[in-house]
């Protein structure tokens, strides 16, 4: 849904083909608020993805890494560039069993995906990539913030813990007790407890990005609030370093990178990034504890999935990386 | 409201007085759903505190430490016993000035409080102490998730990472733009990063309880929820420890102790110690991070303030420490 | 899950069996914070149900209608007196194929059932009856409130309108998207539109409290929050009378009925009433417009359902109807 | 900030100062997620309101009514158009003391204020109009659902009960107890109850829109969520008129109205709103009890206030009503 919000209103993009199992037979405009070509758009069936990539320049993959992995080598073979929204190509292979559950059934297809974080880094050239994998939402957060600490020399690399809080919609749109309004309103609990997909890839994103940091600890936990990320990291602060380099660090992180703004730590909350690809970033230190802290907040979907998908296509298509991205709201009040 | 409600349900105490200025004029039976001779009792003002002491066995100071700084003298010269639910007498003087903003002005007083968290420790003779300080709620529930780890010997001493979050109730029933429901419904964020004054209160009821941890670090988050908090505590795992250890070592620490549960570290949630003294504790570790994770949940109104302040109570007057607080109800569903 | 509740901690009833196919093979002390025996109960599964019937005095039925049409006659055969908690018994044989989508199976048995609502009158006498229709939750809210007006000569009879809003523990513990915390955090809507099965039973509920208003007009809507009924009720007003009558009507009728407490309008909410068999009343009217208003808040779970189970056992026992009822929690803060 | 927001995005219009005195001295783009000139503008204080008069061409009065009555003459005297978001010139004079709870000051140019709801109607020449009074949310809400019962001819004129429910941005940014989110999450009450402003505006806007209704019936809820007015309104069907009556009412009501949309009953919510200057309508009638229902939802800080305050000026300068209305996000998921 958001993915196709944002290519109906992007100024290079028309939004082509849409496809859902459950939308199929209505107008893109029936579903969201979009004007134009898009509206008009006839929503189709996933069966019918296939026949539909043929003609189009990119294509993004916002389903499940299951689906992904029968589609991509299709759109490919179409002749299509990929963004791909799901977990499907974003680790190395040998990774996959534990963190995923499943051998990788496409290993020299992942070996030619290009991982992209644009804040932080990827592992090829994304001008050429053929097929883009868009990283997940609490990766994103997290590299984020551990990265303005590492590239700021403020923490050690070692020892990175991650505390992260996310929305419902995380979750996708589940029909399960679990995540049922009575269950939720109220609640407040980890999942996954050190076994969550994201570890792996924050660790290779911050290897990426130039700052190998090991193994890092991660807990996702899930907050009573339907859009939003906060992760709150922990670093063991190197000698010397205050709260002041802490808070230089992410001024300086991020000088140049339109998506990002630096802002006190408890100022990182959830409602100024709500429907943006914005991240707010902040950190302190205590060098008593020896102790760095950053925070991060974002859209889990817009920034952590379809408005960094399109930021990445923008990338791939020689495009500026805000277009189409610029002036979305927040969330008011 | 919490201590009233629990003090009129408790089957050894009668409650004689109350005091409330926004209430003052009232009966307890008009604020409360509480039956018997406590819904009969008169509100008092503030003022009238002094003059209701005589002949009182005990009085709760459910006031701000300013407040409790002023009373308790007089509670305690009057006769009375005292349990203080506010930061006032928590810490040694010397930590006031930083963590507390103000030059302690009852030293001696101070020097005399009994700190108890019954599950961990207590800086003197609980039966016989005429002023004693509860617990901070944050300190409560962090408190109990770091010791189980401390006692079992799965962890480290140094280098804990406290990362709470708390419902709003845990900022009393303020007025202000900050905590109206435009702003927190649907938001999340820290507040005092590296400020919070359960920082020290933390590394005292640790050491008190025989497990100096040196400095910890903590973190506190505002969840857009009325009640309840979650701690989620790092540390660093000893040689040859595994996540089998951590959860035995939960097990074996909620022995014997009636408030404490252990469950699986994602089921340590806020839904079943609402409205209850119970704490959840879980924990898991994972040897290649070389990092332990315990939960623990609470009602910050309960068993993070009125509920143990009764517990304390019970312990003072030589009764059952369950005693009035067997049978309350969580929240349901 | 709360009638267990309730019976576990009533001084007159023993917890002697319970049935949930979800907790079958555990103790009703693992699911509910009970003490004493009812903790120690194994939950059974509903298969076995009948087989336990055999010396209960009592059963509760808190089942979906289709199983209590199924249930109610073997536990009669037991020899046991039921309570149904659901619609299975509630209305004449002729309105279930409109309202509730069935005809009635045990027309003969729903001839003997005794419909109660204690405030407001029964269908038979209750110290005899063998099986008691326990209303429904909208039905109880909406009904005292028409009926203190109607009691009071406020209002015509005809033309009553009730806009009904509930959380949505109303609903059940259902998995579906449609209750879904993305769906419904942020959102309002109403439901089952003139087509609500509570509609005959608010009729038939006033008849027989002895104020026929004929046919009633009723809306549900569905509120974000997990407990709690708002029943909003418009009735036409009565040449001569005032807003003052309106209020004085309500005063009249909770006089001496002990779940029942009058207050302003605006003061008829959610909170109070949360976790006990509360009614909250209050009314006003408009001599210019020609309307009274009346409000009544209740939560769905206890005075909508298990509460009021309890308090028609008590009345069917003969017992205070108010035993096991009163000093229960109302929702603090 | 929901103005400026939309006046900053508008194809045709130029955000040339803007007035806030807690944002004094910061940028408009330091508050709001715009982009281009509006970002660089530099908020001011009230007290320099009038100095910035001079050379505009609209104003956009999102001010308490005290603050438009005292600017609204000084921003006509400066030559400038005005529409005005707050109540101070949307009743007729005798009206202001009973509902406003003043004597209106400014008689003569409350003659010459032209009240405009655009789907309904308006008191004057909207193009020569140089003060417009935009609609209160709830009459907006309230209004459109009752007008399309009556122009179809579905219900009699009199005796309409319209049940509103509002998030809590409808009372503005307060700083009070009782708006704290430990109040308002999961609670639900009525306000000013037969007292609210919004009653006379709804009679008074169904009579512009040549419906005279005579008196309804009007009560305001306040929902636990931040956003989004749902109105349900109440008529007497006419005889022989059927629920497929009210429903195509509602179609022909909607039909050529770029802002309104026809759904079923149960589909008009909130969700789909939040963002947008859509309305949702939809409505079903009971023969059998003589009665007749409709829904409209919307979002009251958008259709509700600014949004349609944008779209009055639009036509007040003769552009598409739905310039820069098109394409706003409704909130996902």
């Amino acid at each position: 849904m958001e993915t196709a919000r944002l290519v109906a209103a992007h100024p290079a993009f028309t939004l082509a083909a849409a496809v859902s199992d459950k939308w199929a037979g209505t107008l893109v405009g029936d579903q969201l608020p979009v004007a134009g070509v898009a509206a008009a758009v006839r929503v189709a069936k996933q069966a019918e993805a296939p026949a539909l990539f043929a003609g189009l320049d990119l294509v993004f993959l916002c389903t499940p890494a299951e689906v992904s992995l029968a589609l991509a080598p299709l759109a490919l073979e179409a002749g299509c560039r990929v963004v791909d929204v799901s977990g499907a190509f974003r680790l190395a292979a040998d990774l996959y069993p534990r963190w995923y559950g499943f051998p990788h059934p496409q290993r020299e297809l992942l070996a030619r995906a290009c991982y992209s974080m644009p804040e932080a880094g990827a592992s090829g050239d994304l001008r050429a990539a053929r097929l883009v994998a868009n990283p997940g939402c609490f990766a994103t957060a997290s590299t984020l913030a551990a990265l303005a600490l590492l590239r700021g020399g403020v923490i050690e690399p070692g020892g990175i813990v991650i505390d992260a809080k996310s929305g419902t919609t995380g979750a996708g749109k589940k029909a399960s007790e679990d995540f049922s309004f009575s269950e939720i309103d109220g609640d407040f609990h980890a999942y996954r407890v050190l076994r969550h997909q994201h570890t792996p890839e924050i660790e290779r994103a911050l290897a990426l990005a130039g700052h190998d940091a090991g193994k890092v600890t991660f807990t996702a936990h899930l907050l009573p609030v339907r859009r939003g990320i906060l992760a709150t990291v922990y670093g063991r602060l190197r000698p010397g370093k205050t709260g002041a380099d802490a808070a230089a660090a992410v001024a300086s992180f991020v000088a140049g990178k339109p998506f990002l703004r630096a802002v006190a730590p408890q100022a990182v909350r959830l409602h100024p990034v709500i429907g943006t690809n914005r991240v707010l970033l902040g950190a302190d230190a205590d060098p008593e504890r020896g102790v760095a802290i950053a925070f991060a907040a974002i859209d889990n979907l817009v920034k952590g999935a379809a408005g960094q998908a399109v930021q990445n296509a923008n990338l791939m298509l020689g495009l500026a990386e805000t277009t189409g991205l610029e002036g979305l709201p927040g969330s008011a009040p």
